[in-house]
């Protein structure tokens, strides 16, 4: 009789064993992913599969009850024991008798995918850097003398092929009781150095030690820090926290800071004991309120801008308030979180994404990784929207970057009513064509103004003001409703007919909720519509900047990323001229996109390696730099009025065509004059 | 007219080159030892040759004036401020324009030889794993944005061909004032770190920067801890400082530290704690009175045996005072000095040689480095001796180490008047063998004491006892005047006819210096020559083990290693039977072998990989477990008679045929239950 063919689904993966091969050898001859910690020793169960029995003609072969060996007694203690699901074996005991079918269970594939919220982007295929591997080790012999040491290496490349194994000093401080307590037997956490070439055992514990392990991806915003902690295993996000960034007290935003830098003596270096300080006890409070312990978040996945990039490093971050805009270090970095005086396990090792140029940072790098425009037929626009919008464009063939000084407007500041996105902040705006009335929905309540439970729904909040998304969405249904025209001015009760126009000086005000006393009315006003103007005209502006360079008239699809990107309605956007024209429908969010960047360069490592030449590869354009740049932000200064370069929007949108100024001139020259884009 | 021939001297390495070409770049082609830390700019002068004019036919050559280019402009300039001694050329300016033989002085040479006092060994090859490198950075280009640390990347690779670099913490923190102050130069201090196979950029300076940068070579010993300051360039020792172990606090010798650490809550830990701090405040001290700023001492080479090996590293030596003696870590180790708390600069890299066994360390290795055993053709026995003695035998063959534990009384514990090598000590005794009058020599003074100058000479010491040498050669010159038999037995005066053999309760005692008042009597018991004996019996029992287990009946040469051996007589030691028998020419002393061992891997690192390679390859002989070995020791009790064991020693001497007892089988007895070698 021949030997027994195997296939192994879902990767239908096949071959030909001798007979009596454990499923797991044979997974492993194949290459077929089935994971194992206890290296097929019955411990660990991690190589559970479910055996198919029946007729697969498909495969050409007939799959049996009698393919397989019957339950050893290591299978049998673990079915007492802790118990097997029904149809399960223990890949490692299993033996193959003759042709089979087997199924591996998503559960058990070490590289198994961890689907994403955002369901459009690819999911995260786990290949975590350190990864668990338990052996039995020599005992000493007095007749042979080595070290515990070199002992266990022995057993990592006997037991598991790995070699080149570097002994962390923590881990050869603690291998003597270890290894005693364990009876010469230990779970190794190793992390594959990819810099070096070298194995990094980092944690030891006694016997088996099933995890979980941590790693967690940091997103340091100049506004705030986020930390996900995820288990290794699965790749799940376990827990997140947040904390305001603690360098908010020598700066509101990032040019303050640099100022700082610049003016203070030892300046950068409290910014960076600061943000270091920071990190460090957010990733306390997290551990904490995960009730796990803090050596056991083995990795550390760090994204910022580059003045965050550069303070958490404890580099002076000058040099990228003026030009050149030179960086210290752009590239990737690998270090031990210690270093940089964050404590969690003596070895935890730290990775930075690489920065992209003097002013798109790990944070634009993890918003590639985790929106791979780079795998795109078709032109996708990337945009990044903070107090710096990060913008980039590309598709298979290329991709380019910059970033635009749109300041703080999209945040809400500088605008009369603006505020932070927080409850009793106005987000979402509707005016009616034509009766002008107003509704609108604030943060904390999911009813629209005219809901009868509306009033009720925010009674505790109350109307506070007008968040970013909020503004964008109020200014451009003004301008559907007729209220603004092309060049951004506010008509009057006489040119709109509608009395909540009211005069504002020398110019009209628009009020999108009239308090009871009067005091708390939340209105629009000309300066409010300017600076977003200005804004959205440096966003645009980058956008075309790249568009040009690239030598492409339209896009096919835009991302928004950021948590600002996740709330703005790509219909508004569109009118108020924000972003190029697009089919609606492939206008999408990314959500946190460099948190999930990070989230990704944690839990793949290969994904490091292809970000490192992904960015080597970027064509950088310094806007302010760019002679056309200049021209690009006066053009885009006024809300488009569906003309010829907004073929997309005209066809779903006819805007009003109103003029409430006939001085059009001298206001463009004024908006000129505004234009202050020297960061 | 064909192409230069050009003939490199002392190295004569010949070859054509490009008529034009400089030497530098010739020497490069050539692959002779030509040095440059500015990689050819005219700036560090470490590139001197002088050309040799004539008929040199023996190379088939003439070489004229007319065959190199004249002076040119840096040349000129060079000569000028800083002046070229006579028909010294710098050779990264002058050009091969015909045949020419070039002589490369010493001081040009990269590899430059370093010659050491002990003239007998090997010269060390100047090869440090830290060398500077003179560069020329790109400035940043708004166009191309790139970082500081990765154009300091491109420029090392483009001018030096230096690949796979890592920039370390501190110097990504300084590149970028530093580029600029230099205005765009910079000096690199890098460091090969053969386990990375990594180029790690240590420490930057601006501009051109020539040095000096340091080394220092430390060997912890069990009582005192020495520490060598080396220019990494020269190789020569700048300083040496030494300082009592901290650790003597906690126990006398190892195995009290040992019991501390087992005794202890936090035994080790606090151990550790004391050996760091002194190793940092020795540091600190020796780099204050060399005058040179801590920060330049970029390495560091620590020996010791294998407890404190431990300890350094913070790991519990408990293990290894118990059998089976097992090592956490017995492979060298490198890291940073910080690891271990040892402030010097930021990023100082730490090399630990590799021990044997668990009682043969790492200054056992530093002790084969710089004896290299390995290399003879004839058999070498090298003895460490100390509190253990560690023994190596071996040739080109094969290696033997063991470890005998001879016990303290070497060095003058546990003898009667005993008491460490310090003025006072009476270090050389000669016993005339006629009228059995004693003199001797004590530390401090250069004449014997019957010379008429003695007693001014050592009136401030005073004679305060008997050290480790002088015991030996007090008890040797006793069994050669027959004052003592085979057996250990002191005779009396009936026997011997010596006033100064005086009774000692049941045995007799010998006075080797009456004081005045006779209070202060250095005398010899009959309790120290047991005490001698069992010392040397457990070294000769040692020697002789690796001598069965190789299978040799002889040793063609023995080299005593250690403070201790540079002391020893080493015909007193043979007369003794401390030693096998061997010509008294062949036996050298190899002075402080662990540390000039440890200053060879710090200036040469090429013999870490060999050490690294051979320590693998030595036969370890673990004395506790050897069967033969208590034999040995019995059969090595008594002092020799120049029998057949000896025929060297009877060549040049006759003992006297004495025996002050008959009961020399109970004699034996009582030596044998004495003998507790449990350590």
């Amino acid at each position: 009789m021949s030997e027994p063919t195997v296939i192994f689904l879902p990767s239908g993966k096949r071959g030909i064993v001798n007979k009596g091969t454990t499923v797991l050898d044979a997974a492993r001859q194949l290459s077929v992913d089935l994971d194992s910690v206890c290296g097929g020793r019955g411990i660990c169960s991690k190589c559970q599969i479910s055996p198919s029995f029946g007729d697969f003609s498909k495969f050409g072969i007939k799959s049996e009850s009698s393919s397989l060996s019957h339950f050893n007694k290591v299978e049998m203690r673990y079915q007492e024991k802790r118990g097997l699901k029904t149809g399960r074996r223990l890949g490692c005991q299993v033996r193959i008798l003759s042709d089979i079918v087997i199924d591996v269970p998503e559960e058990s594939q070490l590289h198994r995918q961890v689907v994403r919220k955002e369901a459009e982007f690819h999911k995260i295929i786990m290949s975590p850097a350190i990864q668990l591997y338990y052996v039995e080790v020599q005992e000493p012999d007095i007749k042979i003398p080595s070290g515990d040491c070199e002992r266990l290496q022995e057993a990592l490349e006997a037991q598991w092929k790995i070699k080149n194994i570097h002994i962390c000093l923590s881990v050869m401080q603690s291998i003597q009781n270890k290894l005693r307590d364990g009876n010469w037997t230990l779970t190794c956490a190793i992390f594959r150095n990819s810099q070096t070439k070298s194995n990094e055992v980092v944690e030891i514990w006694s016997g088996y030690f099933d995890g979980p392990i941590y790693g967690v991806a940091v997103d340091i915003g100049s506004t705030t820090l986020a930390a996900h902690l995820c288990d290794l295993k699965t790749g799940e996000v376990t827990n997140s926290e947040g904390m305001m960034n603690p360098q908010i007290k020598y700066g509101e935003d990032l040019m303050s800071r640099v100022s700082y830098a610049m003016m203070n003596e030892r300046g950068a270096a409290k910014m960076s004991v600061a943000i270091r300080e920071g990190i460090d006890n957010l990733l306390s409070s997290l551990c904490k309120s995960s009730k796990i312990p803090k050596d056991t978040v083995l990795e550390l996945v760090i994204v910022g801008n580059p003045i965050m990039h550069h303070l958490i490093l404890g580099i002076d971050p000058t040099e990228l308030g003026q030009a050149p805009f030179a960086l210290s270090i752009a590239d990737s970095i690998s270090m031990k979180a210690s270093d940089l005086d964050i404590n969690l396990n003596n070895n935890t090792q730290l990775y930075i994404l690489p920065c992209i140029a003097g002013h798109v940072g790990a944070d634009a790098a993890a918003v590639v990784l985790s929106t791979s425009p780079e795998e795109s037929l078709g032109t996708v626009l990337v945009i990044d929207v903070g107090t710096n919008a990060e913008i980039l464009l590309g598709n298979k063939k290329g991709l380019l970057a910059c970033s635009s000084p749109t300041g703080p407007a999209f945040e809400g500041a500088q605008i009369s009513c603006g505020q932070r996105a927080a409850p009793g902040a106005i987000e979402n705006v509707r005016i009616d064509p034509q009766s002008k009335i107003v509704i609108f929905k604030v943060i904390g309540s999911e009813l629209w103004s005219n809901d009868k439970n509306f009033w009720p729904s925010v009674e505790q909040s109350g109307i506070t003001g007008i968040c970013g998304s909020g503004i964008i969405e109020a200014i451009a249904e003004m301008r559907l409703a007729g209220i603004v025209d092309e060049s951004g001015l506010i008509g009057s009760y006489e040119q709109t007919g509608s009395n909540l126009c009211v005069s504002d000086g020398r110019t009209q005000a628009f009020i999108l909720h009239k308090s009871k006393d009067g005091t708390k009315d939340i209105i629009v006003n000309n300066a409010d519509i300017r600076a977003i103007q200005l804004a959205k005209a440096a966003l645009f502006a980058g956008a075309k900047l790249l568009m040009d360079e690239m030598g492409v008239g339209r896009v096919d699809k835009i991302i928004l990323a950021g948590a600002f990107g996740a709330h703005i309605s790509p219909k508004h956007a569109m009118v108020l001229g924000m972003i190029p024209d697009c089919k609606l429908e492939n206008v999408v969010s990314a959500g946190n996109a460099a948190g999930t960047g990070a989230r990704i360069a944690l839990l793949n490592k290969e994904s490091r390696n292809k970000i490192e030449l992904l960015v080597k590869n970027i064509t950088k354009i310094e806007t302010a730099m760019a002679e056309d740049f200049q021209g690009h932000f006066i053009a885009a200064s006024n809300i488009p009025n569906s003309s010829e370069d907004f073929p997309e929007l005209k066809k779903i949108i006819s805007l009003p065509n109103v003029n409430f100024n006939h001085r059009t001139s001298k206001r463009t020259k004024r908006v000129q004059k505004n234009s202050s884009l020297d960061i």
